[in-house]
């Protein structure tokens, strides 16, 4: 198909949520791309990082680096990359660990609350995604 | 099925206007539940706020509690509880009577209004929901 | 059926992307008003503002008006009109000829951006569409 | 001198916060013009409305009208009047007490604090003061 | 003495408020600097734009260019400068000839409001700038 | 005098900007509490984290920990605590280093611009501070 739709690159260990973001993704009309470790999600970045429009990330991945530490390096590589985590017991942790201008959905969420937040921080006129300078 | 939903208090006395709000907000990926009055509402809240995310409410009820008075009750046994009032008349009597961080759905509304209010509230990141002290 | 529907005025070119924008708003339970140019759509706007509840336009019009123009003329009318510009290559461009409080949606968008878009500019207690003067 | 300044009714029955806010507002360019209950405060504000720019007022007054019950009656008169609480221990109710779009400064606040609330309501841009309806 | 200070743009044909603005800017630590015209602020922002911080500027100037103009250029320029307007009568025309993420101070307007709303667009975490592409 | 203020904590390492800063916070009403170093912050936070009502410090600092780890550990304390960091060179970090709803100064700024922003992260019903949760 000819259609060129928005690139969300995902990382999700759990393979039931994988699929469930992956469907909410699609029905809102962007493209998932799956990594299976965030060592993988920085490869992708560095080498072709204007393809992907936002991280979604959980925070327990089962290589060395956890969503934190993921979504801190694609701000490097791109200091306004949107990012949206996703995790139970470690969400209290998003106010010492999270990068600024990001979203943090608390499981259980909505499928209309993750399709909510990426479509918030890609659209203009949103909220800030990086400072100004 | 097992998966747990966030669950969403409404409170609306229209027959059709709730059953539009309980399949707008399971569409999205919530689970309504349907408090007949002001009153039972404030009864659940006190039972159990932990089970609820958020209140969708309705201004003119069937009961001696009128939207706003319930959203006022609620926000008195969670300072941070979300609410989004629906109404036609009485839309412009929010800047008087709403609460701080509350969203007012004028009708006619849409139901991606409806879910998209409920899903910003929830967000973390999203404008605040109450004060920081 | 006799529910009534917020309006969207729509100024779109594209017969393909046309299509899309407003299969994509009718499934968000908004009702989309085409116009042929934005000559048309603010002479639709001037005749009854009050029945439309924002402008979903593309920047590059078949007139002698653009995107930019038509949404001028719409805050003329009525200074606190919710703005949604759509745009590939003229996206960059928002920053210096967009109108305050409108946003600018990036060709390719997923159709849930635009979904959001105009329930966030629609929501009470969103972010502000006008001075409050 | 000729310079018109934008007045800011005041209601604080505490004379030396009274004085340290009309310093305050003074010393930011404002003219603070001192009510001196709730019910002088809305009398003031029925008569002439379009020369106040906003209400400062404390929660615990002297007549029968507390500070939240002002700021609802404003709210009435004018829809968009900007409205900035001062409290200690009231502080706690103002997610459930409070209009929408206004500020609590809890007590103790820094002068700076008062100056910056008020700027930043009346600043046009700044967060929202009412619906957009 | 040595200390650098963030230099801002100054458009403002009235002598009294020039010299307010000039004293208000200077007050709160921010080095003015004045434009005779929006033709030379202009000329001054394309030659050194890295040297400006912000720009201040009246509707209604002497040359052929007005502030709406001067700002639109200025953010060709620089799709990120901040911008504040300052205007009488014309600051109901700023939801449509404003451009986006400006503020809008009208006269007539307390020096404290002027700080916050050059602070405010300065400081990063504030209120967005610009889109994020 | 016994009127109590409110204090926030400054770590800065260059006694011109520390002097500077100092008489800011001064001049606008809070008391400026002077740690050392991020180690002695961190000890005085932890000690008695509700005596101060905000942070205030420089990135390079002189003991091991930098600015950005003294954030996080003083949100860990408390997730709502109010962060402001000032910088030059290290500015271009915040977007990966930084804790959400925090605000970054960059060097040189403007007094004024320190006082908004800790004004703006104290007051009730400013942009948020942490999560909702």
């Amino acid at each position: 198909m000819s259609v060129e739709l928005p690139i969300i690159l995902v990382i999700e260990d759990d393979a039931a949520v994988q699929g469930l973001v992956e469907d909410t993704l699609s029905e809102g009309g962007f493209e998932p791309a799956i990594a299976a470790s965030g060592e993988e999600a920085v490869t992708l970045l560095k080498g072709r990082t204007a393809n992907y429009r936002a991280l979604v990330t959980d925070i327990r991945l089962r290589g060395r680096m956890d969503g934190w530490e993921v979504a801190r390096q694609a701000r490097e590589i791109n200091p306004q990359f949107p990012v949206v985590y996703m995790s139970g017991a470690s969400a209290a942790d998003w106010p010492a660990k999270g990068v600024p201008n990001s979203m943090m959905l608390e499981k259980p969420f909505a499928p209309a609350q993750l399709v909510t937040a990426v479509a918030q921080l890609l659209n203009t006129g949103a909220p800030p995604l990086a400072p100004s300078h």
